[in-house]
């Protein structure tokens, strides 16, 4: 048992508790990670503000991570101490009927304990004064020392700053992903990209990468249209600015509809919009973002007879210990800008104010540094 | 001017009068066909009863046609008389936006005016006492004699059967081109086909052609299974028999969901059922049916996040003028069991007939022939 720094969750709705926790040694296909730093993001605000229907407290949150392996558990084989890595809310076992098929990075391996907030034993690694406090996504970032399974570990090179490509960890793999490995933008598409926080901003990175030859950028706060467009964003719209619906707008600034569009929000009637603004016989629409419980979407079915195509993308469709490394070094060759995102860091004592920034719409990422 | 035998739609919800209109020649790029056989679809019967928004009257109705080219307008190069050919009411032109692209065959070349039951320069070639008559889906085969746009038509091999391969004008390669041309079910894989009707069971014989593994037909009327599974079903389930959702059941029955589906009524509900039996990660479902006017689809989001794809295919994907002919050549060499549809054929003056069995479940197909 070591003692860690830790922000805990206690109820929903509450502010996090900076204090010292107790954390349980690695077990059998475990590894103990000590956090470098990790980013705040609106997944881990969502549970904290008990609308996560799912959302359990006492808890840890977190789940954008840069670490250092501290110490492994029996069995565990592909991970040394020393190793630097990102941990995995999307693990790859390599093992499941999800792994096997190639066609999915959906790994369902530890998806029932996980989801319970537990360690794949069915325990917690995590206690303060006895009292057992439950495992977030798997990762729990927001703790100096976390466990992991082995399975939920990416090893990346020693040269990347972990302060820095913890962010690969969650928001800019999952808008990126969605465009170069669930969308497969091709060269010379036109791209509509709804929502201009991380996700949306990566999105815009990832059909730059795609060479998109138009990417719109919506949002109805003009203020970040400067970064969007920094980043690469051919043109940026505000849906206040026009009577007839967005979609109809995006229709017809295109000759018909975008070859692409990405919701990167979690707002069902923004998910239609974006259906909707596709191109009759082959636009396809992606939902990165998640909404809230029990929300439903809808459309009238003739979008799709007629040849579009609606899906859904979870952490950018992307392998997490077979492709992240990848994106990693991406970021070492100069192809993602990443610290475009990182507009603060702090110390872990200010995490609540990193809260407060995303709120408030001041921040794209804030990074938590645990040596600040 | 010449005279032709025709069921005439006078009016919604009437019957059709078998009559004797007048049929205009040919203009430039139009050709005259002599219908030979015509299949009567559930989509005829749905424009008759009014409940088509977009529907006109009066009308010639019909649109799965097997006809021999009786003249041919100005400027007509790739068809001469005496050509066996299908009419088309999605046309191939080759040159719009939607050619072009290679991703569709919604040719939109002459979507305004076929919309509007005119022929491309906005007039009728249909006519009874000097009133004129619409066109319908831009063929019209319930008019012994019928003019189409050139780029409307495929021509065919003089040596198949126009009585029989009609039925590749719409329902037949409407099911198996959903499953080859739009899903592109690989083989090994299993497949739901819900609605046990002309269409559905298409999929079923794409789903053979496919080679997949199992293939689960769903219908509330179980009269529909013995002929399914002589097509190639390899079980057949009625949602009746369970208490549970009948996505539940097929979920429970695959291990997971199925790796395709295909909804062949026009149920938004069923619609739904469809998408969310197929399995979390890759599962893809292709609506087929017409819903009514208005009627939405929805689901959860999350159903698409984790990985299910939800598309439509219309005319099964299939380039009439290119790709047709092949499938004629398909059923010639054997592999496509047209016979086992046509339950009925009749002569035009029992057409109305042919409604009848349909509205009662008692005919796969009913080809009406103009000799008989």
């Amino acid at each position: 048992m070591i003692k860690s720094r830790a922000a805990v969750a206690w109820a929903a709705g509450a502010p996090l508790e900076i204090t010292e926790i107790d954390v349980a040694p690695p077990q059998a296909g475990e590894v103990l990670l000590r956090v470098v730093a990790t980013g705040v993001c609106h997944t881990d605000a969502y549970t904290l503000s008990g609308d996560d229907p799912e959302g359990l407290f006492p808890a840890i949150l977190g789940h954008e991570g840069g670490a250092i392996v501290e110490a492994i558990g029996p069995g565990v084989t592909s991970l040394a101490v020393g190793d630097h890595v990102i941990p995995l809310y999307t693990p790859e076992c390599g093992k499941c009927k999800f792994c096997l098929s190639g066609k999915t990075n959906l790994c369902q391996a530890i998806r029932g304990t996980q989801g319970k907030g537990l360690m794949p034993d069915g325990t917690s690694r995590f206690s303060k004064d006895g009292k057992p406090i439950f495992h977030y996504m798997g990762t729990s970032t927001f703790s100096e020392y976390t466990v992991l399974p082995e399975i939920a570990v990416a090893k990346i090179s020693k040269d990347a700053p972990l302060e820095k490509v913890c962010l690969l960890g969650c928001g800019v793999t999952t808008g990126m992903g969605a465009v170069l490995n669930t969308a497969k933008v091709t060269p010379g598409s036109t791209v509509a990209i709804f929502g201009l926080g991380g996700i949306g901003l990566s999105a815009v990175i990832g059909a730059v990468m795609a060479k998109a030859s138009r990417i719109i950028g919506i949002d109805t706060n003009p203020a970040k249209f400067e970064i969007a467009k920094q980043l690469g964003a051919t043109e940026c719209i505000n849906p206040k600015d026009f009577d007839k619906p967005i979609q109809q707008v995006i229709v017809d600034l295109t000759d018909g509809g975008v070859d692409y569009s990405f919701e990167c929000i979690g707002n069902v009637n923004v998910m239609r919009s974006a259906l909707e603004c596709c191109h009759k016989g082959w636009g396809e629409s992606i939902i990165i973002g998640v909404a809230g419980a029990g929300q439903e979407i809808s459309t009238r079915p003739f979008q799709l007879v007629t040849g579009r195509v609606w899906r859904g993308s979870a952490f950018g469709g992307v392998r997490g210990r077979s492709e992240l490394p990848g994106y990693v070094d991406r970021f070492q060759k100069g192809e993602i800008p990443l610290d475009t995102f990182i507009t603060h860091k702090m110390g872990l004592k200010d995490i609540n104010h990193a809260f407060e920034l995303m709120h408030e719409g001041k921040s794209i990422r804030t990074v938590i540094h645990y040596d600040l």
